[in-house]
């Protein structure tokens, strides 16, 4: 017998992982005995109210997992939960509940606003290949696959500090540590800084990323609303001068999703709103060096005289996001902290791709690529932006980034994008719809678009898709709006 | 004014850093102003009966961080601190408290049994640039250099599924990822399995990266006791009849620290009592290969029926630690949420060194370095069993390893490995002493001896000095024993 499944439609898992979990329950916890017959696709969709392909998803994930077996014109029968004489562990309760991740289904083909990377036919490969060999032929190759440090291959680390050192963002009381990437970094300085129930303030929208770890460590989170100058300063002073918080997560330049860059003085009133707050201030800058127009402007830890700002850059953005190779400066007494909790999380960052990007780097290889990128960035801005401006529909609200790889757009109500993203991928066309950026206020009507992965072609190709889907979808609600009997007044 | 400081010899904290963490806070706090002048280094030793350069260490941090400088002749003053006009974090009372490290320091030039890793001078430096060029030469190199997937390079992640396939270790239900070296996939574990105050049970002595990760973890840990046949079954079957645990972690091959191996039927005897006690069972096996002597035995894995034992492997120990690729076999539901985790912790991991060890193992290179790896380390275990039987006092025990890269020696009482430890270091000798590995029970007469890294010709000489030393201090310490004035019998 099978129980009506909780579904819930408007969760990030997807339908078909929901069904597949519940089954695993009702078979693990033995509910559904081995032998029992499980209904066919077509007859459970229809009484679930389901695509069949959804439930068929669902049945190929038991049967990966060996719990059910189907027949061809038999139905699908339960092989696996408690074999008799051997007793499984029952895993669902010994599990911790984790928070849904964002990840999407990749849709071959597709034309891809979804993921925030670079274009992989930028990539200088043969630049790249260069420096590897020099790397290889070094006297002392042995000693980069030799076991490493915490802080990061040396060479490296000595580099990136010289750099800062010149930039003005280090100062003598501040450490440097190379970090897995820049999500890494967020991971430790969580580790280190935050006890379950901590009030954590962010910027609203802010990438999944961010929001999922630190509510996955416990951490009370409160979205600050970010508009085309940045995080809301005024709600910022407002959500500080109301309750405790141990930490303020800004990004500085370009922010994901929205792109939004903080002015100079915004920059000085965060630093000194935090500061009063007694609250550690974590500067993301990662997409810093993708500006395409405008001057540059001073990162925070560059204006902090006291040098508390904890800055976080990496690799990944300007580079070759397959590299895991990003770095934190702070004060030396944090970044002590948090080189001993990568010690205990993964001993040391690979050497082989610190002492690459180094070459990389150290023989202006990166800074030429750099330039490239910034005029292929810009290309793919302005097609993004004159794309919107033509074929999404009128009321629509499109942010204007000034770099970096993402753009954030609003539709006009009561379109839903997380309701029409199945569409748009049915289309051809995908996007990380506005729910997977939310922090405490829902984003129905929101979608990012990261532009920096696609060609001027596609992209003009993919926002008219989206543009249409979105026109037609708008003009079927609002006509069935109209269409709805109008109450009586009394 | 110096407030008298607490510091803690028995601390694995040196005295240095907590003298300097002290006037830091002093510093911080405003207790110790600007202006104010430090005692002399040679006064505050002698107050604090410290040696002088402890003090030296202390003042060079402080100064390195801004917060005091040093003029010659003159002492040392404050200079930082609570900066007129700008006030800065109080990082004291903001940061979480984490597990001290066993991170020693690296003595120059000396012999360092300390590290359980890999000799560098038989890495296969040759055999490494060919798989990296032949990698650089793939036609799918940019993919390497793109954005990757939570569970790992997926052309290696095959390659590993289709060997575990072969060996028996991975069933139908069974999922494998990629993890960044086998102390990230402990943290992943952790991360999906324990809350705070959760029951784990582990080895004792065991390597103190399991230790300390669990210990912040929150969890609550209850070593076993391991002999020479591995951990002692009729306590496990005690402690996990007394109260529910949540995790069992064997290492099923020459155990870190000890070298021990689980037979046969005591592999048998761990599995049945941790299903019975409806405890996780990870069975770290990242020395399974670098077997010496003696015929293999299987997995716990292998064994286990209902697959829901987790398997932890690693390239770190049989090719290049560097590289941080290691992996984990599990249940699929189990291995989702870990790769769900991985997503939060750091994407994914190192895709170059994940596609160059591929290269390296599908060529058949890495099974070439495993044979001259298994004769190097039967000769450097063998050096060291034999320079052990010469050269220690009488009334010390060592295990007899038949593989892996440790031993664990236990020395007649009342000789302290950890006192000792600056001794062998001042005479060109270093170790790990037991202190780091003890879970429940206190091991001050035990070391680890790590001898892989070593030729023969060092590992006799190192162990000829510690021998030498221990001997000597064992004589002055009965001496002084028998110095003591004898109680009248009453």
């Amino acid at each position: 017998m099978i129980s009506q499944p909780r579904l819930d439609p408007q969760s990030e898992v997807p339908l078909y992982q929901q069904l597949y979990r519940h089954f695993t329950e009702l078979i693990r916890s033995g509910s559904l005995k081995r032998g029992e017959r499980l209904p066919p696709t077509r007859e459970l969709a229809g009484l679930l109210g389901l695509n069949r392909t959804t439930v068929s998803a669902a049945y190929e994930l038991l049967e990966a997992d060996g719990l059910i077996a189907g027949h061809v014109g038999r139905g699908s029968y339960v092989t696996g939960g408690e074999t008799p004489g051997v007793e499984g562990l029952n895993w669902s309760a010994i599990l911790e509940p984790v928070a849904a991740s964002a990840a999407q289904p990749v849709v071959a083909g597709a034309i891809s606003f979804a993921v925030s990377r670079p274009s992989e036919d930028l990539f200088p490969v043969d630049d790249f290949r260069a420096s590897c060999r020099e790397v290889m032929a070094g006297a002392d190759f042995a000693s980069v696959l030799q076991l490493g440090s915490p802080g990061g291959y040396e060479p490296l680390r000595q580099y990136l500090i010289e750099a800062a050192q010149q930039e003005g963002v280090m100062r003598p009381g501040d450490d440097l540590m190379i970090t897995s990437g820049c999500q890494q970094a967020l991971d430790l300085v969580r580790g280190v800084l935050l006890r379950p129930g901590d009030r954590v303030v962010v910027e609203e929208p802010v990438f999944p990323g961010l929001k999922n770890l630190f509510v996955k460590g416990g951490a009370e989170l409160v979205g600050i609303p970010v508009n085309a100058d940045g995080v809301d300063l005024l709600q910022l002073e407002r959500a500080l001068a109301k309750a405790a918080a141990k930490a303020v997560v800004v990004t500085s330049n370009f922010q994901n999703p929205t792109g939004a860059t903080l002015s100079r003085d915004a920059r000085t009133t965060v630093l000194r709103l935090a500061r009063a707050a007694g609250a550690a201030l974590i500067e993301n800058d990662i997409y810093g060096q993708l500006r395409y127009e405008g001057a540059p402007v001073p990162t925070i830890k560059q204006m902090d005289e006291t040098g508390d700002t904890i800055l976080l850059r990496s690799f990944s953005k300007i580079s070759f996001p397959g590299l895991r190779v990003g770095w934190a400066i702070g004060p030396r007494a944090f970044i002590a902290r948090m080189m001993e909790a990568k010690h205990l999380s993964d001993l040391h960052s690979d050497q082989l791709s610190q002492a690459a990007l180094l070459r990389f780097a150290v023989t202006g290889r990166l800074e030429a690529h750099h330039q490239r990128v910034l005029k292929s960035g810009a290309e793919r801005l302005a097609a993004t932006l004159t794309a919107c401006q033509r074929y999404l529909p009128e009321g629509t609200e499109f942010t204007r980034p000034q770099g970096g790889m993402n753009l954030w757009i609003r539709l006009p109500e009561p379109l839903d994008t997380g309701e029409l993203l199945a569409r748009a991928q049915r289309e051809g066309v995908t996007y990380l719809p506005g729910k997977y950026f939310s922090v405490n206020r829902p984003q129905p009507g929101a979608l990012r678009l990261s532009f920096a992965g696609l060609e001027p072609a596609q992209i003009e190709k993919g926002v008219r898709i989206l543009g249409e889907i979105f026109s037609s979808e708008l003009e079927r609600l609002r006509g069935a709006w109209n269409r709805e009997p109008v109450p009586a007044m009394v």
